[in-house]
């Protein structure tokens, strides 16, 4: 297939001082110069960059820009790419995309550029992947886990356990091949703790998927308890604005509200919710049930209670309701409002309640209102979820469900081989499970691909990149 | 004053394939070198790209990036420039802009990168100005004026005129430092042809404003007439697409409605009115008011009216109270709903029309609905208007008002600097006269400038500019 020459805008659409426009492909320089005036780029040296004019067929002048030479293999794709900095006006960058698109350039697909990097071996699949990944970062938790998987870091071990498998397996292969003269190329102990040390890095990262999950999309937190619990209010004090509309009537939180919360660079999705109680008309039995809905989906539930209204007993039901509705579910308990005791009824209350909810430890005693120990909570509430899971610096964790489905599979038919060696299967059925194995290690790292798998991958990339 | 190094983002805000962050200063590389790692870009020669990451205080890698080097003076600004070309993450942006303001840099103003390229001699003061222009330019049109008054077209005349009058200024101020020996060191003929020569080119500049202007912002296209005459129809055939409700009831279009046709370039701001006749409710009395404040504030009007409906006489009647609310009003008169008649009744309505409406030639006959002759609306709404004052691809055009305030006050110093030398008053008095011409002009090109007015042109820039 000849490989044509792609052209796109690579940085976001709108009014800005500069726009960029990049050409990536063999003809990337042929084609720019017909439209850039004052250096032949094809003349030029890689990394180097040079003023001159844009001019349409005409001879009109279209901007002055500046444009960036990289000459393959030296560019981002390991073609031949033009980068032009030309104003940011829209006019401008639709002419000189027009100009690209006349003399030859085609308009490239989502994630095309990123695609030809993977293509010509610039990086692996999943490294790719953390391309789009780190483009869409918008904390230093998401931000930290695409960045070690562009870096390659996830990958690397995965491609050097497989580098083994793929010994023993040539062995096993090798082996049927002298299928009638029953020899033994393979040690099967040595296969066997190969097979087990694949299998625990396989179940680790499957794992920090959990984990890597939430931290790509958010935690979501769901924000329950009864009308006038102090809700709203809590979710407000989190966010140090008016969010939600607070008001003195009950039920006055209809609908879901979410909002994101940054704790320690990690986002936390805030759910807040209408009472959970009788509902009394039509629009608060939709919103009681969606809450219930929500705290279904939920990874962590704030159940908040006002310790004026409620006893620790009445907490205590409440709660156990909570995990009749939704059995594994992690649950802080907030207990609000603390400022409506002095501090021997606070004392009081708290020895009864460390005692009634001592399965619910650590209890969180807070004033929404004054925002007394609202950060003790926030703390909780990464400990909960987050923990030290992100502290360890090395940590290696899979955000991407495309890894995590391989990952899956790997593990399954590492077990069938370890059975089948157990049970004494024969080689050629052991050989199959690894092979099968080797192939879906081989998904994640790109080794091996298929079109399709591409063309989904890199549908999910902005245009430009 | 010292000066300081500065930074911003200079591509749009969102998301995309890459984001490019601009430093400028003499501690643009001393800056950039503490974060950024690789290569020292402090060593680097001018117009080079350079890859490698760029690192936190802590170590930890924010992203892979590339950073192109200008060693001053050839920059955008004739300072030292580092151009970091990174993933376009809002969250990577913004902890490099962070690291930059931690290491010495500050946050640029609107406009100051342009603002030092003035102040640093890289352009003049209009040529700036045409920056601001050219990056808001949304079509051919207002991009040409742009890129012409950017490459310094339209001031250059200016400068060449104004250098002259300077030589006769300093002649005169000569005389006046011999002033009682009555010697005559500049000839009063040769000054006053120059006079006229400048004054002759200060008119033709002034005349392209009110172009300039409408080619600028646009053209102010009401299209006016009575109720289901086919106003919204019109509309809605020269945008292809349903942008105004059309029915049957007379006054559906309370409010007004604004649209961008762009014909040949130029942007006509099409507004869509109520009709025009007795109100039958408060709404549409407020909506025919503002017909008539639309229609005094337009360049051209759109009459429209609807052949079955009224007769040549009728439209005549329309057409003088229509010229009796705006005197001196450019109208085209559209003649619509052609579908309804025969061949045979619209010869003999034209015949009729044209003779009667012979003051309004050339009066246009349409079908909005079937889009019958259309175009031939369009064009004659290009030639009323633009005419061929943009064919002339040399023609100099003024679009900024503060130009056009200076060109004024010239206009009037030269007026009564020849007045001066016609009534024969003294030279001190003329050379005032003539001190204040050349100030003028000055202006306009920032060879006299100060930081008020600077503040002010530059407040209308983008950041990152």
């Amino acid at each position: 297939m000849k490989i044509d020459t792609i052209v796109a805008l690579a940085t976001p659409a709108g009014i800005g001082a500069i726009g960029v426009i990049r050409l990536s492909g063999p003809e990337a320089f042929v084609v720019a110069d017909k439209f850039f005036h004052g250096k032949k780029l094809a003349a030029q040296k890689s990394h180097t960059v040079h003023f001159g004019t844009i001019q349409n067929a005409d001879g009109r002048i279209i901007d002055q820009v500046l444009c960036t030479v990289f000459v393959a293999p030296h560019s981002y794709t390991k073609e031949n790419v033009v980068e032009i900095s030309c104003h940011g006006s829209a006019y401008i960058l639709q002419e000189i995309l027009g100009m690209a698109l006349q003399n030859g350039a085609r308009m490239a697909e989502r994630g095309e550029f990123t695609r030809r990097a993977f293509l010509n071996g610039q990086m692996d699949l999943s490294q790719a992947e953390a391309v789009a990944d780190l483009i869409a970062s918008s904390n230093a938790a998401n931000h930290d886990v695409a960045m070690r998987q562009m870096r390659g870091g996830f990958t690397q071990q995965i491609k050097k356990l497989r580098d083994q498998l793929l010994h023993f397996s040539a062995m096993i292969e090798l082996e049927l091949d002298f299928g009638e003269e029953d020899v033994t190329f393979a040690d099967r102990d040595d296969l066997k703790n190969l097979l087990l040390t694949i299998q625990k890095v396989v179940k680790e990262l499957l794992q920090s998927f959990a984990l890597g999950n939430v931290i790509k999309n958010g935690i979501t937190t769901v924000i329950a308890g009864r009308p006038n619990a102090g809700k709203s209010t809590l979710l407000n004090t989190f966010l140090n604005e008016e969010r939600a509309i607070v008001s003195e009537i009950p039920g006055t939180t209809r609908d879901t509200i979410e909002e994101i919360l940054n704790i320690n660079g990690v986002a936390f999705r805030l759910i807040d919710t209408a009472g959970i109680r009788e509902a009394t008309d039509i629009i608060e039995t939709i919103g009681v049930q969606r809450t219930l809905d929500k705290i279904r989906d939920a990874a962590v539930v704030l159940y908040i209670a006002d310790v004026s209204e409620l006893s620790p007993k009445d907490i205590l039901n409440d709660l156990k309701n909570l995990e009749f509705h939704q059995t594994d579910i992690k649950i802080i308990v907030v207990l609000n409002q603390i400022d409506k005791f002095s501090s021997e009824q606070l004392q009081a209350y708290e020895k009864s309640a460390r005692k009634t909810l001592v399965k619910y430890e650590p209890v969180i005693f807070i004033s929404a209102k004054n925002e007394t120990d609202v950060l003790r909570l926030k703390n909780a509430l990464y400990e909960k979820t987050v923990g030290d899971a992100l502290l360890n610096n090395n940590e290696v964790i899979v955000t991407n469900a495309r890894h995590a489905h391989a990952l899956q599979q790997a593990d399954k038919n590492l077990t069938a081989a370890l059975d089948g060696l157990m049970y004494g299967k024969t080689s050629d059925l052991i050989a199959l499970d690894i092979r099968h194995t080797l192939h879906h290690l081989a998904a994640i790292t790109g080794e091996i691909s298929n079109d399709d798998v591409l063309g989904l991958i890199f549908s999910t990339f902005c245009i430009g990149k």
